[in-house]
């Protein structure tokens, strides 16, 4: 038995109360491969430090703003060989860049950056770096979101005629909430940008859509539709797209649809069979092949994918949910850096996570698609 | 007890083996409102004949085609109350205005007629005619799509903000269905006009649309793609509309969904709620109120509305099914017949029937979908 | 095209507002294989034949009740080839069995008597007379549940080594009904006999088990419990048993699992592969092969089996429901009983219809059940 | 903020390859309440020592045996605070009962023995010790498992009539496997003792129906099957149970429901409302207030109990699964020993988790039920 190797692991953002700060530490730790090291958790650095404390940091890598822990631990031999960046998007590019050009591997949150521009800039610094820059899309860590793309690779579905994503919730749909500060700057183009509900939610199923066909997407044609009262930015989009393999794409993204509790789902048709697969319920997927019945496949049932079988955990008819989707990015990473420390290749099976090009790609979409809604739904290249 | 009264009833199309004929006749018979008198059945005249008597018709009343049976029963004091039109689309315009202009009711199988200018030319002649002029959107007589009309209609839902509304199956899936007549045609412009899906299957959802907002489409932005090659009708498409009551709404259309069994689904978002529903379970209703848990509204529960109570006729639990759907359409038809040979008014919960306006509306925005699809999704007004 | 052979029907019993009138008239005549001709459908003599009547029935065929309507046409050549007995349970012996005598064949309602002693004796009679006497059991008129028995029959089980039937609804659950008299007397010994929820519900249940097997339940061990307080018999229950095949069986009957609809379901495991299906959505059936993932099989897909393809009407996707599983019933009565006329064998897939011995068994089978509970859950011969 | 107080934790059992031992130490380490410190994780000495190891044990304190961990630990203050029992169940009775001599608390896997007089011993060692002495009934970790039972507590079903547990799927249905060593000593009463799938499986639905109730089983009828030939143990049963509260039991064990693919369900019935859950999809519970519509709650919804919402960890719509269960009851447990540590009461709300006692009941229960079943169903007293 070999010794797993661990690797250390630097976490931005995410304080107390934070779900997604909970979700990363959770996801990081489930495997046992990063050591959490340092971190800089929280905007007050008070309690910035506090919190990290609490959580078994060591009290001087506890840091009380990212600076601070860029400075400190870049010189460390035990430095972070990872960095998540959980903060408020509009502080990934500078953050992101900062560390990637400090050497370190960094895994982003999504949307990458707050601008196509920067995007570009941020690929750049990661190419130039030899570092990874990895966005945390990570509902593609599903066991079964990875057979989906491992069925249509193979070729069960024969070419991939249709691709249908949605990404639509009742999360926005609270009038009362126009001063919620939580929800607000969300509709403040100044704050949000040029998107809303696309930018924000969208943006996964439209990276999902990509990842299942191994597609990207060439040309857009979107109507956008702010239905709460007061708002800036849209709660509700409509796009219609093509992807450069051919394949035709429908995308709904959602604030307003009350009673869909999350609301991402992806549907694949192709030549020989389509595949339904819904966020709510990740351990089903279901097939049908054409001419034939619809086959409920579970998680972690024998006879699926070498990539739907190394994503799943525990055992058929045990659900494991979000954190574990978090997880296999993590697993991924470790497995990546890994390699690149040991000087051989990585495993094919962890290349697969989303890189700086698909959070590119994904937010160029969504500003394609701001822009079309703009132009009178005309239909704009990516 | 009152004595029933008793309406005569004729079916045009729907021969030996006919999917439609077989519901029509099934529907109308239901609650022994319409007694079936005449027919005329088939294209083949004999075969027309030899069905209609077996099917217990009187023989002279068993005709060899649809002009025979006008001209055999307009001069009879028994003739048909109301004259079904079940033929194929192209003749729909002609059938159905020589019986109005001769003084029949008529309920006409959808798409109404096969342009635009024929659906105007008849709904003018529905006007002059004094008769009812009823489209067969059936899937409006199920009666939870009538409790959904129902609840905008008394305000549960506040301002409706959005309309999602689907009718996307895998029905023509199968690339090797090219030389099987029965599917062929639809993609042939000659015979099938400016659209494939949309005009065959998508209309049943824009009615249903309008039906249940209780709104009109006063303009589209549509996408559509021939997915199986070969094709030049449309497979496929996605229309973003708005309605002349402020609400937006998003219409997926599909043969290619392999999967999807049926594939006509509903949902309906306003400020106080959301309402989601599907034709292949249609005695279920999902009820989400703003802020609290989905509840699952089953036909005749107690405590829906009276538009559904009057709709439903079995006891809870047990499945009703689509024929039951077509025959609320033929009560409420003979309500507002017997209530015109009455003198007197019809039931106000008859009168939700889609009419020859209804199916004029939809294949105006089926055309002006078309359109806009040509023109680069440019939004296209109804 | 041979002409469809039309038969006579009368009704004893399912007057106006009776659900289960309403079902087996639209059964009947769904197919428009029997021509509705007599009726005696109230208890009231002026309501009785004023509702029949009102249904188009010729008024001097109208009766006041049973025994005027056996008078009146058992000497007439056009008399009913089938009489339904719809009436309350007390009353189904004396009248089957005086129609029987008098040469019609009888469709009987469930419970088929009140007593075992009354069900050998009405067999026999049936016997003795050469007529059909069939048992309404309409749930097994389903497609998918002949087709769950032709797979057993063609041995894609293998050995079925257990089946699990429920019947398990909230339909008696509020104690509130106690002064209800359409509840009341269900848990009246003396008007209801030896069992309440398990001869009135779970009855169905035992004769699916039956039904799909093909066996009869050799001995029982049971536990009745009266959950609502103040009953004298049970709403509730759990009965194991035995059949003599060698399959092992679970009933669980209730009244008061408020929140289940309806709650007739059934499940089949073999030594390759398991069977589910649901009343409540009856046109999918779950079949998972040892090994495989689940298939949903929908009613109407191509490739079941001739019993489920000849059971189903319309087209996939299109939801049938209870009152086209009741015309299977009389669609297969219609077959055998012109079989009889003609002198000719019945088609064989006409012959699964349940019969006065299945009528028998399925009482016996209760009789037993509360015989056990009655003796501390000892097993109990059926 | 207060510094989190850390415990430190070992695992007996659950080597390289278990699924229970990486769900026991992804659900200890979760939180961050635990420190992994000390493992004897496999029966063979020196792959225990490598694996404990390889997760980062430090070499020193990853022992090749129970006892030596046992012997190495004791005398440390920094030695273990809480001991997991993950071994084969016929050593439970003996590691756990040293552990808690020796002053550790234990969690011990479930059955907590292998016979009745074991478990009456273990608890009278737990009660002398003064520690905890918990049973991992993990899947009661659920955050909507909990919310049942504050529904039950609180008084919303008002008086339990009705307790239906199930604990049925397709895991022993292979007759293949009497050969595999892993099912064969199931079936082997000198290795499993007096039951096989009610032992394994139904004791998690029998702990539920307590759990959520609040009440013991008092006694038992119960139906034992062998189904797969050759098997000298049962593979399915059915019990009926009654309750020392008044509420009536059934529950339904299986090991040959093909297709069922976890089957763990719990449905309660009570005066006002009908609760319904799953294992397989547990951020869902189905309630039915009697007369209304059923509410589907999601799990880290608003207005849950406070016992639901200390349960959940991540937001609404994002599934959890299994793991997050068990670490639940690691959550309390690090509650319930640090009050002990700190001399305080201990959070009422993390007082849930099933002891000694309630591991003992469970067995009981299975015991009687097998005598019962012996017994030809005679209702036996727990």
């Amino acid at each position: 038995m070999a010794t797993m190797q661990r690797l250390n692991w630097g976490l931005v953002g995410g304080g107390d109360g934070s779900q997604i700060g909970f979700t990363h530490r959770a996801g990081a730790a489930l495997d046992g491969r990063f050591r959490f090291v340092a971190g800089a958790l929280d905007i007050d650095p008070v309690r910035s430090r506090d919190f990290g404390t609490s959580l078994g940091l060591d009290p001087g890598r506890s840091y009380g703003n990212w600076r601070e822990l860029l400075d400190g631990e870049q010189g460390r031999a035990d430095r972070p060989d990872l960095v998540t960046v959980a903060t408020p998007n509009v502080t990934h590019f500078e953050i992101a860049s900062s560390f990637l050009e400090a050497g370190f591997h960094v895994l982003c949150e999504k949307p990458m950056t707050m601008t196509l521009d920067e995007a570009h800039r941020l690929v750049e610094v990661a190419a130039s770096s030899g570092r990874w820059l990895v966005v945390n899309y990570g509902y593609s860590g599903y066991p079964l979101v990875r057979h989906m793309r491992a069925m249509v690779a193979r070729g069960d579905l024969g070419a991939v005629r249709l691709v249908v994503a949605e990404f639509a919730g009742g999360f926005m749909a609270d009038a009362a909430d126009a001063d919620n500060p939580r929800v607000r700057w969300r509709f403040d183009p100044a704050l949000a940008g040029c998107s809303a509900v696309t930018m924000d939610a969208g943006i996964h199923a439209l990276h999902m859509a990509c990842y299942v066909t191994g597609q990207r997407i060439s040309t857009v044609s979107s109507d956008f539709a702010s239905l709460v009262p007061g708002r800036q930015l849209e709660d509700d989009s409509s796009t219609a797209f093509r992807m450069d393999g051919g394949t035709v794409g429908r995308l709904w993204a959602s604030g307003v649809a009350i009673g869909r509790t999350h609301g991402l789902t992806m549907q694949v048709f192709g030549e020989h069979g389509g595949l339904r697969w819904s966020q709510e319920h990740p351990d089903q997927l279901h097939w049908t092949p054409l001419g034939g019945p619809t086959q409920t496949l579970e998680r972690s049932a024998r006879g699926l994918s070498p990539e739907a079988d190394r994503a799943g955990r525990i055992t058929i008819g045990h659900p494991e949910g979000m954190v574990f989707a978090f997880a296999n990015i993590y697993r991924d990473l470790a497995d990546v850096i890994q390699a690149q420390l040991d000087g051989v290749a990585a495993d094919p099976l962890a290349l697969s996570i989303p890189t700086g090009e698909d959070g590119l790609h994904s937010i160029a979409t969504v500003v394609a698609a701001a822009t079309s809604a703009r132009d009178g739904s005309a239909w704009t290249p990516v």
